[in-house]
């Protein structure tokens, strides 16, 4: 039996218990029709939701946007465009009392860690963080256990592989972690340079989660039932002939993946770790997973924008 | 009678039957009210335009935007400004669906022909061009006609004179090719550099099409219903003193036209070829063009935005 | 008796009556709920609002286009980053009368001083001036004595300070104004360099109305009832000393104000001139002041754009 979402802000999946992502995953799933236009809703009506996009994300801000829309409700704010940003010379507190003024909620994408849960300490309005530097980005998580689960049904008992970026990259960290709570199998492939931090490793030995480590896709490509691939980016290696040596190694393409029973996923955009020979098959989940971005993303919004009427 | 408008993507004008274009021109007409807010109508809430603009276009963007709004619908995306681009290094298939996902429609503004065409072969959802580079920009050739319509409540046997640069005018391209539907008689006013294209004039002789050319305005000045002008663009020039020569002859003023019975319209942004001594009389039918923008662009998005529920 | 609000357009504070002031003052307050969206309106669905931002103003905007959306309508424009301004070009008569054609209403900030006036005279819609440059901001006096009027329930026979760069500064000239109709006792606090001009005290001479001039803050703060501040800029300086000294003289922090019976006011963004251990304690206006702009530009809002319906 589901109980009642009760988090007042979504600073970090870290705040999350089973139950809480569970409940989001059934109400999302309620949502789809609305997120498609197929069924009608103005629940949030009147509501306005604060847009403070310190940097840009096209992705995250417009599935906000269309979620918060689809429910009937209108958004205000700057969108992390350069030349869009807040008045020289204010501080974060009141730029962001200022929002609290004007909105039912906050959305905040910011470049450096912490500034979401700094946020949510000094607005009396609920507090979505939509990723903070290397920090959180837990409606991408949601978004990713979601996709999962429209798949398979269950999220239990599936062997789910981390590939790519394992070191920096922000999504899988968050994943790794929630998807420790679902009793599943996971594998961390990535290049040495790039492994999963041992800190995160530790955290999930300590709640006993099972996973396995290796540099070498092929290992791990007949067993598993989801690819999770992340982006790997030039800058983290020395030279460019390494880069190339590593990208190649971890491409993803049709020939790779053709005949087995599993679904590639990727948080977008991405710029050639899947060969778009994979967009025309029933492997490619990636399209789906952005678009699950406005049901799960409706979901939070309607759970934690009080109705004050 | 008018049938039901059947087409799926607005992308060339050329994809139009005259059937087509009347059906929108008697749409746009029962829409006017709503377009001033002088009736309401929700028919399309919850329904989200994305708007993809590439590069800007303040005149284009915000008749859409006003004409979804006017209909209780909603608008997400871009607008076109350097910094509020799409992410770094993703192509713009990717781009597309992520916007397919999230809108009920597209609207699609970019500097390279056939971009629309492209995205309305990988998108679902109806896809409306509103200015591809060289290319095409359809609903300003139904507005320009919209505009002829409302005024002489018919478009057969007018005399049509479309002025300036009839070379790289996408405009008049669209317009002189749509017109030629209607049984009019057209004259291309244009300095020996700047004249329709031979591919252009080629494609009207095979329709039957009546036109007559010269690079002198007085020699149709006397016999025309209709003063189309465009912009004489400067970089078209190899000297600055050649360029204001041009300018001075194709300068249309209220002293030219005076007394004549006839209307002058020009899509805008105008930069100097219209003297706004012209702004305040009865021959200004600018201003409402660019009004007649939101009817007929609702019409559209009436019409090609499905209703799911 | 309160009659009703008859201004088309909302220029200057100079056109006010002090029945149009209060008449306004009445009206937000009864909008409050909706501000906080403690109620539900849709009084302007359907209706839009042209945003003509040709400089930024993120308090500002946010605060009309939330109490534009608040009570059920829509906003289009641009918001005055540099990349989002208009078409290359094209003349501000020509922007304008584009903007009359898509919009119920028009808000314009410009950083030159009656370019509002300029374009109320050529569009049939109603405008209302967000600042123009050194001129008038006549939105941003009705949410100051908003704020007045809200924290002790009357404006007459109350102590006002300004305090800060009362020469250039905007705000104080249509606040001094307004503050003038309403028999309260004023003080000018301001260096020797940034005294209230000798053409405002003139005005407000010959309406009869009671001020005190000093640059000393000592010699008020025993008596006051409001600290209005403004911000003191570095470049109204010749060098970085003087302006730390002056900067710290006028500084407003708790230690100063401790015990006494008096509000802090600032039309923000501030830069230090007030310190932030004055954020949490109840000498701290300046932030409801911010959230009064809401339903004050909405009884703004819903005065002047008609029903036409």
């Amino acid at each position: 039996m589901i109980k009642i979402f009760d988090l007042t802000d979504v600073i970090s999946i870290k705040d999350f218990q089973k139950k809480d992502i569970q409940y989001i995953l059934k109400k999302a799933e309620n949502l789809e029709k609305v997120a498609k236009s197929e069924e009608y809703s103005d629940e949030l009506a009147g509501k306005i939701l604060g847009m403070m996009f310190f940097e840009p994300s096209t992705r995250t801000r417009l599935s906000f946007e269309t979620g918060m829309k689809r429910l009937g409700g209108s958004c205000v704010g700057f969108d992390g465009s350069v030349a869009s940003s807040v008045s020289k010379g204010e501080n974060l507190a009141d730029t962001s009392k200022m929002f609290e003024a004007y909105s039912d909620a906050l959305v905040i994408r910011h470049d450096l860690e912490g500034v979401a849960k700094f946020i949510s300490d000094i607005v009396d309005v609920p507090v979505i963080n939509a990723g903070d530097g290397a920090g959180q980005h837990p409606t991408q998580t949601l978004l990713d256990i979601y996709t999962i689960k429209r798949r398979f049904d269950k999220i239990k008992d599936l062997n789910i592989a981390l590939v790519g970026d394992l070191k920096y990259g922000r999504t899988v960290h968050s994943l790794a972690y929630a998807l420790g709570m679902f009793d599943v199998q996971m594998s961390f492939v990535a290049p040495d340079e790039l492994k999963m931090p041992k800190e995160t490793l530790h955290d999930l030995e300590k709640d006993n989660v099972k996973f396995y480590q290796t540099n070498n896709l092929k290992d791990v490509i007949d067993d598993v039932d989801v690819l999770y691939v992340t982006r790997i980016q030039k800058e983290r290696f020395p030279d460019e002939e390494e880069y190339s040596k590593i990208k190649g190694a971890y491409l993803i393409n049709h020939h790779l993946i053709k005949g087995k029973d599993l679904i590639v996923m990727h948080p977008l955009p991405r710029v050639g770790e899947i060969s778009t020979d994979v967009d025309n098959t029933k492997y490619n989940k990636y399209f789906e997973q952005a678009f699950y971005g406005v049901p799960v993303r409706m979901a939070i919004l309607k759970n934690i924008i009080k109705n004050k009427i």
